[in-house]
């Protein structure tokens, strides 16, 4: 939520020269995303979002993000795609980073979506899937359900610093989740968002104009991602009011473009769990590791934690 | 440098409403300008500057600065003035903080500037001190003269942990600059910018598009403005290389409009030290009292040291 590695005007005006897009205008540093390095760059022709990809997006990955937006965008989705320079590459490198200029998308995120907005960004979610059904490549998901245990090892007993009896509490959810959790056979597969928060949909009014941030997309169950969607926006930033008519327009915005699997529609509620646990643990392990006193924003790890108790109290997530 | 306030697509939406201006499509938060949050807002209709004044910029100055960028606006200057609302107000509060809607200037702000834009941008300056003639308001000069040897006072031997010897050193420096520092009757006083480094001057190629970030100006000599302007300028970021090309071409470029009185030329370098002295003490009192593993960067007080010698071995400005 930075600029990490500064451009200079002159440098990004060199390194405009290698695309058909027109001279630079204006610049300016965004705090957005992932912790990338982002600018929104005008030029005599169009905006852009110039993204530098910084340690937590590897390098190696970029090819199946951008073959991943370019196939979804190629199929008419809302997606971002990066823009190719006059030899074809998407992929660069500027001021000692890999680097993309991507198109900019209007729109904005909102902070209290409303069920109709809500039942717009599901049906968003399904146009995605749906696009993605001749979608070739994958990606493992370095935090799926294989990588929680590990993590909550390495978190171990500091997560009683966070919350009292946390260890505990989260090791007995995590057997349960873990024991609940489908095969792999047992339902679609395919690749997700995985991180289709409020902040990654732009929207004007109750129409979805961008899906973005697509750097944690992955290879995995098809209705995780409406899973973890749900934990996002159903409910208070703290996690402590949970709005069944935000998750219910979600979900019926969703299955109006990929309807439920019986076996899906089953492990709902033991998929949002799941998806608790990934942020419960990614949070937990970024608060264990920054100092109070470093500008970056913690986020509370507790937030989850409530939602994994109000999932786990529920019979399913359709009322 | 990053956004302190966060606001809501939906709070903005809100806000905007009061304004003429079309509805919200877009907004960014940008790391830019001094400790204030900025957001790069677009509309329907246009594109602004959401600016969120934060502790640096006291509530009671913004008058002053509002009616002097709409001075120089309505005199063609590339300024950019804050939008009046519907009832002509132009100095609101959005989330709790005083808040103005900006014009969005375009251009960039170069990192190593030719003598050709310096030329421009001294001109630049010329052409803002001729159109302040008239304007009749006053704002003390926080960091004018009178304000050196307090601050140093308030640093005090901590100095000496940034450089050994600083203490003495400046002392030294502060001392000549204090007594050969003209008297106010001596030459021309006017509101003066006080802060024009690169980052404040928009340019596109050779041409001044935008003067910025007005938030230290203030009433003092008008010719300490240029000197100030010249020690930014004229030097690579570390102090080091002193180039005098790019000096003389920003004197050059700014007695086009403003021919220097010979007071004020013969004052050159003592203004020019006085300058350095300046961001010198603010930037060691900011290291002082910044952790070094804070996510803000430390601006090296030093780069000015350097400065200061290169000017206190020189005759004058011009060569």
């Amino acid at each position: 939520m930075a600029v990490y590695t500064q451009v200079s005007a002159e440098a990004l005006g060199d390194f405009l020269t290698r695309f058909d897009v027109g001279e630079l205008v204006s610049f300016k540093g965004i705090a957005e995303g992932v912790e990338n390095s982002n600018y929104l760059v005008e030029t005599t022709r169009d905006r852009f979002i110039l993204t530098l990809y910084e340690k937590r997006v590897a390098a190696a990955d970029l090819p199946f993000f951008m073959a991943l937006l370019d196939h979804l965008a190629e199929r008419g989705q809302p997606v971002p795609p990066a823009i190719a320079d006059r030899e074809g590459r998407e992929i660069h490198e500027l001021c000692g980073r890999p680097a993309c200029l991507i198109r900019f998308l209007p729109g904005v995120s909102l902070s209290e979506p409303t069920a109709e907005q809500a039942r717009a960004a599901g049906t968003a979610m399904g146009k995605m899937h749906a696009a993605l059904t001749d979608f070739d490549l994958a990606r493992e998901n370095t935090m799926g359900v294989e990588h929680w245990q590990p993590l909550f090892d390495k978190c171990g007993k500091s997560l009683n610093e966070i919350s009292q009896g946390l260890y505990d509490d989260l090791g007995f959810q995590l057997d349960e989740v873990l024991s609940a959790w489908p095969a792999e056979t047992q339902m679609p597969r395919s690749v997700i968002h995985a991180d289709l928060f409020p902040d990654n949909v732009l929207m004007l009014g109750d129409d979805v104009t961008g899906l973005i941030d697509f750097y944690f997309a992955c290879t995995d169950f098809r209705a995780y991602d409406i899973a973890v969607m749900h934990s996002a926006w159903s409910f208070d930033n703290e996690g402590r009011r949970f709005d069944r008519e935000i998750g219910n327009a979600l979900l019926d915005g969703y299955q109006k473009i990929v309807p439920f699997e019986a076996a899906e529609r089953a492990a709902l509620v033991d998929l949002a769990r799941g998806a608790c646990i990934r942020f419960l643990l990614s949070r937990a392990w970024d608060w264990l590791n920054t100092p109070a006193d470093a500008m970056v924003t913690r986020k509370d790890p507790m937030a989850y934690w409530r939602r994994l108790e109000t999932y786990d109290a529920m019979d399913g997530l359709f009322a």
